[in-house]
């Protein structure tokens, strides 16, 4: 029997990104317009493959369905927001708890408070309330807000990850935690000199 | 003194452009999935230029004001939908009557009743609620939404209108008038022969 | 063993791709500048997909190469240009015809000689000298030229040879036809509008 | 009188801008292809405004004609390219060197030869061949290529030079200094573990 509860769900999962995206726009466009600068550099997004949605819901002992795709998996839709400086980071998050269609489910920050292997993020899963032919739908959108510096180390480490008999792991774990933490500092240290050329305190 | 209402009018006027694009490609991915057709062949849209939007605003005896240009001029921001097939137009209208943050104001449907020259498309304004930074404001959105083959007809009808002097303007306006009439045939034909390919009847 | 010419062969083909667009791209500036007005509506453009191109060389008697790929099958690549008036395909024709990298290797003009069924275009196929690396690849690009209309009425006639069980098959190709003949005709009438308007002879 | 040598001009400059880019696409494509690794983050381009270019031509004490915009003017097309490594810096270099519609004119190499202020940046600019309705144009287009990390402190740095009265000028001077160098250090440290990670040495 063909499960098609994937194509099914494409709709909304697709539908919830372009919505979410559109509040984005909208926030640096409102940024911009208020304070001059863009607090976005940019956003990327993906929809969790149909082989990853599977094995999820059948690790969690879950049935196939497109209902338990939509209700029961946080990270189907994925975004990531990419910003210059640490501020902008909680300049999104803030405005975006503002919109009345998105309700707060989790929010974790690695920012605050890295991950012992360096890693530094902005976690956040809303669901959004989804209009669509006239019925309202639930969808969840987990969405990863950090600056270009911590995007950068993470795609680093990310395909440590996927790689098989690397030589001296430890160095490289090890080599990788102290970047990572030399990157949030002049992370800091940038940001300090944006505000005292533009004297915003 | 710098009038500058047009600049910060600007956000909401742009945010509520993508804001229905959102909603119109929400649509299309779900008559694709519904039906395997898209009903939309492309979007455009304009937002009035600022020495048009004060003409008007002066025209009607109103200030040039931010409040103004938002409240009382419908078409700020106008968008237009090509749609392949006559059928086609009337599912998008349904569809966007479907969300409630749309609020229906007007609609004019010159595709039953076409104008003496010729010219046939449905015209609709919604009122948008448009949330950010934790308020709703209202934006006019005015939509035309008409076939590739209307669309083609009305740009030709539109040049006529800028040129100045032109030869034999009544014999011009005869035969676009025409011209429009055995558009609107074809477009007719070709919906019928869809059905019959398709067996949707 | 896994055939991985289509990746490989992937990288030129794309490449033609983006070529070839640039340079409409720079058609269109170029008009536009001279006379004020855009003689190309959209592009589009696919890949032939790895199941046909295999089929394709198979049922040619050919082994399946990238080489062979690469210069044996005209239509590897096809791109597809829409103009609003007939007179704009020609431009386009006479443009592509004059860059010293595009090599005419075949055309066939059936705007001027319709297939019976109704069809018309204007086929071309190209040559490129395409750089890369330091080396020139030859890459044939099929392009189909055609007004609006005439697209429309080719993506209706399309769906029929995918539907099996036509219910008058007879009848539809009949009207097909006819429908084909009025929209060439409205072409011609609207493109002599338009010179009327603008006083182009 | 109306001086339009700058619309004029634009075909040209916007047709070399989307060449290049073209030529970029192609490369990553193919490094993407060799080594699964895309060596570009992103571009960027702008064209010289109409203000500056005749600022600049006046200032050198030519008249302002189109021929003298695209003949004297190095940098009336401006292109950036972004990569995350270091050594994806030098391979475009080498790439983009083997067109033979590219003709090298100057380059300096400010990442291993940095600037006092700490800037970091490859500078390179091309005389392009562009074929445009049987001629053959030249239009230079010059090229800044770096990493993330150095256009990030780049565009801290730009933003000092458009502030007046700004307190501490020199403090902030040195810490832009001691941050670009910082900066530096970290890139090849990431370098130094993706080859490790990658065994690619």
């Amino acid at each position: 029997m063909k499960i098609d509860f994937y194509k099914d769900s494409m709709v909304l999962l697709e539908g919830a990104i372009e919505n979410v995206t559109a509040k984005l726009n909208l926030i640096r466009k409102y940024k911009i317009a208020q304070n001059d600068r863009d607090p976005i550099e940019y956003i990327s997004s993906r929809i969790k493959s149909e082989d990853s949605m599977k094995e999820k819901l059948t690790r969690k002992g879950l049935e196939v369905t497109l209902e338990n795709a939509l209700t029961k998996v946080y990270d189907a839709v994925g975004m990531r927001i990419i910003c210059a400086y640490i501020d902008d980071v909680y300049t999104i998050v803030d405005m975006l708890k503002k919109y009345k269609d998105l309700k707060l489910i989790k929010e974790k920050d690695y920012i605050k408070n890295p991950k012992p292997n360096g890693y530094r993020s902005y976690h956040i899963i809303f669901e959004l309330s989804l209009d669509l032919a006239g019925e309202t739908h639930p969808v969840f959108v987990e969405i990863q807000i950090r600056t270009i510096a911590m995007d950068f180390w993470s795609s680093l480490e990310h395909q440590m990850k996927y790689k098989k008999d690397i030589k001296n792991q430890e160095l490289i774990v090890e080599e990788l935690a102290k970047c990572a933490s030399e990157i949030a500092t002049t992370d800091i240290k940038m940001q300090t000199i944006r505000k005292m050329i533009n004297k915003e305190e």
